[in-house]
């Protein structure tokens, strides 16, 4: 890189490259893209994978719909156009979080197959990874903490994923957890040790 | 934080701490804001700061145009709304990054006090970090590194900031610098001594 030493400054070089970025952080970057039904329990995983890869050393932030809703995508509804736009902000914010370093893991229904593909389509190679947290519908009905199942059933929701909306299961996920049937610390391990082995992150000690 | 073992989880415990994460990372995140006058050199000592505080182990990263408009703002044009909502989308984009433990740098000509005042009102007390890059109009306007200035003096660029738009010089920047009579070197010198001096990054061995 050319040391810019001019005050009459005309370009400007790239910022740091990805392997400089590495040697920063000490490990590669990535977007963790959970998808899966409402209750599915993607937000609890990725505070979890949040604080595991962080004890670890390893800089992670989660990106869900409490930051996003409330900031970024304020302006936006539930139409399917307002859902769209929601997605595609939400998968170019993922890429930038990418590039600045950080292992980022997004946790959001993300119902449809293409947005998914959208969001994966914005990275490079390897950036993208989707979990498929896999639940049964009718488990993710029985858990319904924030009661929107049953107001979905009650009709005063309209357009829920799973009751009156679809949700298009990925077909080739780079990972899938089982919530109804794995504790938590085992579908943790499974992407913790996806990461390792795939060199994202050092092996721990 | 409770170490979730059910698998029939109803609630979550939040992410990372402030201090935790800043254990990860072994700095605190901020967003330095660099607003100006436009060729009055933004960019180039933003890439700068990136690569200096990353030769110190420090993760930053360079939020601009470049990686903005062609991505997350690729929706927007150049109304007085639409330039309202891409600094509106560029605070949120920068909290997030501030919250991910990134010291962020965000390089845009973002004339206007108030849109400036909102990205600071997003962030906790201390996290925004405005540095005003004063560059005399004339001087910019002879670097003109992209010939804008020319094609807004012959109108073919309308609402063009300081020619045929205003800029509101900050009236009371955190830091100031004069890219027309300081070196790059004492550019950053000044911010890297703010960070330091304040606790953001650790002294210089």
């Amino acid at each position: 890189m050319a040391n810019l030493k001019s005050k009459h400054v005309v370009w400007h070089p790239g910022a740091l490259t990805k392997a400089e970025r590495e040697a920063v952080t000490g490990h590669k970057s990535c977007t963790i893209w959970l998808t899966g039904l409402p209750a599915s329990g993607k937000s609890t995983l990725a505070v979890a994978l949040e604080k595991a890869l962080g004890e670890r050393g390893v800089h992670a932030y989660v990106l869900d719909g409490d930051n996003i809703r409330h900031g970024l995508n304020k302006d936006l509804g539930f139409s399917p156009r307002d859902r769209k736009e929601n997605i595609r902000r939400i998968g170019e914010v993922a890429k930038l979080l990418t590039l600045a370093g950080v292992v980022n893991i997004a946790a959001f229904i993300s119902p449809y197959r293409e947005d998914r593909d959208q969001a994966r389509k914005l990275m490079s190679e390897g950036e993208f990874i989707e979990v498929f947290v896999d639940c049964p519908l009718a488990e993710c009905e029985r858990r319904d903490p924030k009661g929107h199942y049953k107001k979905a059933r009650a009709g005063e929701i309209p357009d829920f994923t799973g009751v009156s909306a679809p949700y298009e299961p990925p077909l080739n996920p780079e990972i899938v957890v089982h919530t109804d049937r794995e504790v938590e610390a085992e579908s943790l391990a499974k992407i913790v040790a996806y990461l390792e082995q795939r060199g994202y992150i050092p092996a721990a000690n």
